[in-house]
């Protein structure tokens, strides 16, 4: 259940996001269009698109639109939609279900699901490219930062990380949340500063918000976990327990289930302060930083 | 065996683009060595540099010079060299060995090659927005090349219709350019425009520089098509006939050998006559253009 505050956020930026999405991956006539289908299905199967919704707030939050910043958030919905169906591949996760629905591989086969997430990646760099009549300096920002948090040293490499992990005892709690800073946190991190960007914030601002979307991105990790261990199935559109069969590391298990949800609720006051600092323009932010560590699917 | 006017344009790009690789993938100490290790195996393989040397070679038609065009150079062998790693795995290709050596998922398993290829494409772009004082208007103009030419209305949608073609009796010959023309030439037209883009080049000569790239880059996929015909294993560092064992479309199969290769000449004739145009500065165009279609490896 989300919240009612939550809702009318997420709401409002709802149709905006929906429509870049649309327009960024058209359904393609002819023989290029069973890999677009490709690309489309895992784009529309939904899930509450935070990141772009942390994207459009960041924008607001330095006095810039949604409109400003449609751009970065499609991209970033592409990204990681991406990282979703490559992390369900067989040679990854194996995962057969995805936001409820049979995972990419399941219904296009392996092969089409390794290139349609090859081209969602690819979408994402030509989308922030072409820009909407932003300035040529910020489009080449925008890339640079995107391309810095879903690479090697950013998403990719929290990935490749998570994977040499699995199995492994001896995963610590500074290990796991370098891990999660990685894999997860530097795409939340990588959201707010490209809303900042795109709304035309200063470089105080972008790195405000940045500290403000790893904080969020840790929390949305940790709490992960916890749903993993505690939630159901059906509220998810996944598998629960699944960490917990793979013998992986995860908070409940390094720091027990109470620590974990008292970490979440710091953070959430963290990033909740960072918002509220810019005044009404950051009140979008600081409803997500609530909904981010109050979720309970 | 190369002839002596390419190698010696070759020789003249090679230090260059060794040196541009080097520094947009290094060696990164810690948890992220091996995802590096991965990319770099991938990256040091070699190969001939075709794509950078026609983008080098691009940037010098319009006056520019081989510095300009590092970064662009650069990005074209990430993503050239992202795209055989995940054609090479199991669910596509399934090769063994590529240049020579093992394929990067035999070395490194299946996941990583997935995640190192994803980190090697999202790294190209990264590197043509930071572009080393280049004016951002030309920087994102060359994001916006490359993700359309490597994309699925590129290369990744090539290779989309060349799985579906796979075993399937009813390619004819313009299905065969089709897919090639989107599987090989976007790339090959990409690195003419943004070798043309990165000089200096106005509007006029990176159409001309694109439709050289084109012409080229079908007569490459012709020879190669050729060469997996006739040629030997250690010639091409790959195994030879695995086409004709798969039962794949190719162009000696639809057209016969003999007129493959006549095909080949006149592309190279009209590739030629088109670098020429650029007077003394295309010169080197002119002598890969050569290369392209008498190659023996």
């Amino acid at each position: 259940m989300i919240a009612q505050d939550v809702r009318e956020v997420l709401d409002r930026y709802a149709p905006a996001i929906a429509r870049a999405l649309e327009n960024a991956v058209p359904t393609v006539p002819g023989a290029l269009g069973p890999i677009h289908d490709a690309m489309r299905y895992s784009l529309s199967a939904g899930g509450k698109r935070l990141r772009p919704a942390l994207c459009f707030a960041s924008a607001e939050a330095v006095g810039g639109t949604v409109q400003d910043a449609l751009a970065p958030a499609a991209a970033l919905e592409l990204i990681h939609t991406y990282s979703l169906i490559h992390d369900d591949l067989p040679c990854m996760d194996d995962d057969d279900l995805r936001r409820g629905r049979p995972t990419s591989h399941k219904v296009y086969g392996e092969a089409m699901a390794v290139l349609a997430g090859d081209g969602l990646l690819t979408r994402a760099f030509g989308l922030l490219a072409e820009g909407d009549g932003m300035p040529a300096e910020r489009r080449a920002e925008m890339v640079r930062i995107l391309a810095r948090a879903a690479g090697s040293q950013g998403m990719v490499g929290g990935q490749a990380l998570d994977l040499a992990a699995e199995g492994s005892e001896d995963v610590d709690l500074p290990t796991l949340q370098y891990i999660h800073t990685h894999k997860t946190g530097a795409l939340f991190r990588a959201a707010c500063c490209l809303g900042a960007v795109a709304g035309g914030g200063d470089a105080a601002q972008v790195a405000a918000l940045g500290s403000f979307g790893e904080k969020i991105g840790l929390a949305f990790q940790i709490v992960d976990d916890v749903l993993d261990e505690t939630g159901k199935a059906e509220d998810l559109g996944k598998n629960a327990g699944r960490d917990r069969e793979r013998g992986k590391a995860t908070y409940p298990r390094l720091m027990g289930l109470e620590e974990s949800r008292r970490r979440v609720d710091e953070l959430g006051e963290e990033a909740r302060a960072q918002a509220e600092a810019f005044g009404a323009e950051g009140r979008h932010l600081a409803v997500l930083a609530g909904y981010v560590t109050q979720r309970t699917a």
